[in-house]
């Protein structure tokens, strides 16, 4: 999702607008403070759209708190890259955790709930936050079999699910993610197990 | 949880009996097809009991459900114990695993779904399955350290949650949770990153 605000381009028909002005007031409302309750109705008051506009584009309150989740989540865990994949793997896991630790932790454990009774929102969830994050991390982890960092012959899902599945865990069955320190020792255990090393080669 | 059928003392009141009736009605409809849906109402009609005395026992659906599920759940998953801690936690995973694939699978998303929206649900889920199962893993993880497979120092809590956490995540927003195959994969990285090796000791 490029550029909520300024994305007009001038043959741009008129439908593209109200669609961005609703995803914005969503967007805002993910933003602003934890007492206004994320409704289609408020978010219809806000952008000034009919909420029957709004379900024609989004199926379900999942779908647009999705869409609109993706907009915050690419501004604030943009993939770092540096000489080091393992290093910016680890720099992943844990934007990913200051992430889930704030309000946008919430919301994705209301869309988790949400998808396990409504496969639209699921789907939604996968293939429009999980997919398009799991292919930044797995170019990473081959990065990391090509310069001799990790072992070779990785199952690339099988690492991303080590490394990504106990934050979830944490969301939605634990107290909370735990400091930046907890995340470095979860990474440890994971990366330890995958990394070159002289007896493994 | 013990033993739903047989549970009858002589000194035992009339309530524990049909406590344990509501329990047993609520377990057989989780061994049975999946054509049943889950409600208070039906358990009370199975067990012949009013659903105030439910409701009395069990504050919510998501309560009942759990406290049947771990009767289930302990029944298909005994923690094994052999000489080696590494395998023992190999197949507790591999156990759970084959539990969350089929239908108590389905009931655990539920309550996790449940448990978003529900603290009540999330408490019950956590102290009666959660927790107990954390502490047999933890005497394996403690068993590891002690006798050399695993190395010294280890935060327990980390490694379950690195152990157990891809589970949850495969369950809750992938397609499935993959067979023993690739369970035994996803071991394999978090065991490398924890045992004991000449290089690190």
């Amino acid at each position: 999702m490029s550029n909520l605000a300024e994305d007009r381009g001038p043959g741009r028909p008129r439908c593209q607008d109200t669609r961005q002005s609703i995803l914005r007031a969503a967007y805002e409302m993910f933003e602003e403070g934890e007492d206004q309750p994320f409704t289609i109705e408020a978010v219809a008051r806000r952008s000034g759209a009919a909420k029957t506009t709004i379900y024609r584009w989004w199926p379900s309150k999942g779908a647009l708190v999705i869409e609109a989740f993706l907009a915050i989540a690419e501004k604030r865990s943009a993939f770092p890259e540096t000489e080091s994949a393992v290093a910016d793997l680890r720099m992943q896991v844990k934007l990913l955790a200051r992430l889930l630790r704030g309000r946008a932790g919430r919301l994705v454990a209301g869309i988790i709930a949400e998808a396990q009774s409504d496969p639209e929102t699921k789907k939604a969830f996968i293939d429009g936050y999980l997919k398009p994050r799991r292919l930044s991390a797995a170019r990473l982890i081959e990065r990391g079999m090509a310069n001799g960092e990790l072992r070779p012959g990785l199952d690339v899902e099988t690492v991303c699910d080590a490394l990504y599945g106990p934050l979830y865990l944490r969301l939605i069955l634990k107290s909370g993610l735990g400091d930046d320190g907890a995340i470095n020792s979860l990474v440890d255990i994971v990366l330890d197990g995958i990394r070159a090393s002289p007896i493994r080669q």
